[in-house]
């Protein structure tokens, strides 16, 4: 039987490339160049929770990673490396092997490496923390949204929630279908290249995994500002464009787990947004205004307020 | 009932002082100085593998960020701050104010903040990582050591271990001497200022956390070297010296949860050595010697080597 350290030297300990010390020994050691300012942030993923039981391991892997990766590009952060840890109801090899693939995999795309960790017995439980760099004055915060500013977000919304529906029975799909939109939820991409060129342009910046109106909400709190929002600009694929309207509303407004930008620019910015989009390859939609006092507002397509809120993900009320 | 962002804000979101942007954006955001390296550390508890049911939550708290502050001190890091991702079954507020206060307090002795983490309802489970400096010349590593070496030990061994085998039922204290070695257990102290008064001295230092035979192995591992302790100079307390010896022996040597410093030093070192255990108001004591080959020997009293060698903790074998 794959013991613990076994377990760390077979399938996470990789030489080290950017780190002046990687894996094995009590801490990491990492450099940072002058004058940027060290980005970090931690998520925890639980089997039930943030991962259904019939995920790909390789999957697992690469969603871990990527939303951690998620918030740095929220930040505007360039990423530098990871650490892991990571409880194990047992050492099942295929399904570590599966999970460090996808991991690695991914990491690779991004160039960081893997810096340390922890493995454990315990119930299925991933968390990872990254790092990354950003000059002090161009991080991207959630504080700067102003009134007049535009309201935008990157790629499309929804598709992960879509199937999450699928797999409690809501809705069904063809197969072929069913298979992209969970690859919405499986496989998301952080959107790191478009946080890089959003630095300087985006007056403020979120990642959406809570869903947009909660995401949303915390750039209005922490702006202190509203916001109005156009329920027909949101940008939705095609297969969710099919479904039921109340549907397509929750999916886009309250889905969680997109994983795309939601950010903010002023009107004087707009080319050099669309500019940022075609740099790194993503599509980035206008969809609302910031606006003075504190409400939310989402206007149908006739431009009359919905009346219901869905609201954003809360891991103790859910 | 208390949501994940109330949660957040009431017992885990602090003013930041060192870092430049604390709890509540994508990331957080932290200065290192010029000429350091940053250090970083993650571990992982689940409860009935790194804790009882029966801990005090304070004691919860102290522990887990202890454990990892005890990495950076075996590194001769000075902390920075740490971020806390936390699954809970459900929020339970008197354990998670319990939690947060036993947090903080060791934070502040530490003087490092929270900046940043997770929540997420799940099986218990607590997962920090903290952030440390240290100048790339005085990073105590793992990889150090060298033949004529004196091993050396801080604190006393084993306490953790003997209170662990009392829960289990294997041996019994009466009720002071139980929560003495109890504490040991729970409120293990992080060796922070002798990870610095070490800088310059140590050769080598590893913190044992999975018992000191196991942690000597990965010293010798990646140094490329062999030891010989001596049994008897392993420093103990009254209780688990009035113990039957298989049981001290099997406490000294794999106990874990100990979260002292095991470290190697010149012999034209003991001097420096014992003064930096007097700075740091920490016993040290001088236990062994660094072998040429990869012969890990135990003498006992009489100087003959022990039979068996217990081995360290493995997470996926015990």
């Amino acid at each position: 039987m794959l013991g613990e350290f076994e377990l760390i030297a077979k399938y996470f300990q990789r030489p080290a490339r950017r780190a002046a010390l990687g894996v094995g020994d009590d801490c990491a050691l990492l450099d940072v160049a002058p004058g940027q300012r060290l980005a970090i942030s931690s998520d925890m993923l639980v089997e039930g929770r943030h991962f259904l039981s019939t995920v790909a391991p390789e999957r697992l892997g690469h969603k871990a990673l990527a939303v951690n990766l998620s918030d740095l590009a929220a930040c505007g952060a360039e990423p530098l490396g990871f650490t892991l840890a990571l409880a194990l109801p047992r050492a099942d090899e295929p399904f570590i092997a599966g999970l460090a693939q996808g991991l690695f995999a991914l990491a690779e795309a991004a160039d960081i490496e893997l810096v340390g960790g922890d493995t454990t017995a315990g119930p299925l439980n991933l968390c990872i923390t990254v790092f990354g760099q950003v000059p002090p004055d161009q991080a991207l915060l959630r504080s700067g949204a102003r009134p007049g500013h535009d309201v935008w977000v990157s790629g499309q919304l929804g598709d992960a929630r879509l199937a999450l529906e699928v797999f409690r029975g809501r809705c069904s799909l063809p197969g072929s279908e069913f298979e992209r939109v969970r690859q919405a939820m499986e496989l998301p991409q952080p959107r790191l290249a478009l946080g890089l060129a959003l630095r300087g342009v985006a007056t403020s910046a979120i990642d959406i995994s809570d869903g947009l109106l909660g995401d949303l909400g915390h750039v209005m709190q922490q702006s202190g500002v509203g916001a109005t929002l156009h329920l027909d600009a949101l940008p939705r694929s095609a297969i969710l464009q099919a479904q039921p309207e109340a549907l397509q509303r929750e999916c886009l407004l309250a889905g969680g787990d997109d994983y795309e930008l939601l950010f903010t620019a002023p009107p004087s910015r707009r080319e050099a947004v669309l500019e940022a989009g075609r740099q790194a390859g993503v599509a980035v939609t206008r969809c609302g205004t910031v606006d003075a006092g504190d409400a939310r507002v989402v206007l149908d397509a006739a431009g009359r307020p919905l009346p219901a809120r869905p609201r954003g993900f809360d891991h103790f009320r859910a």
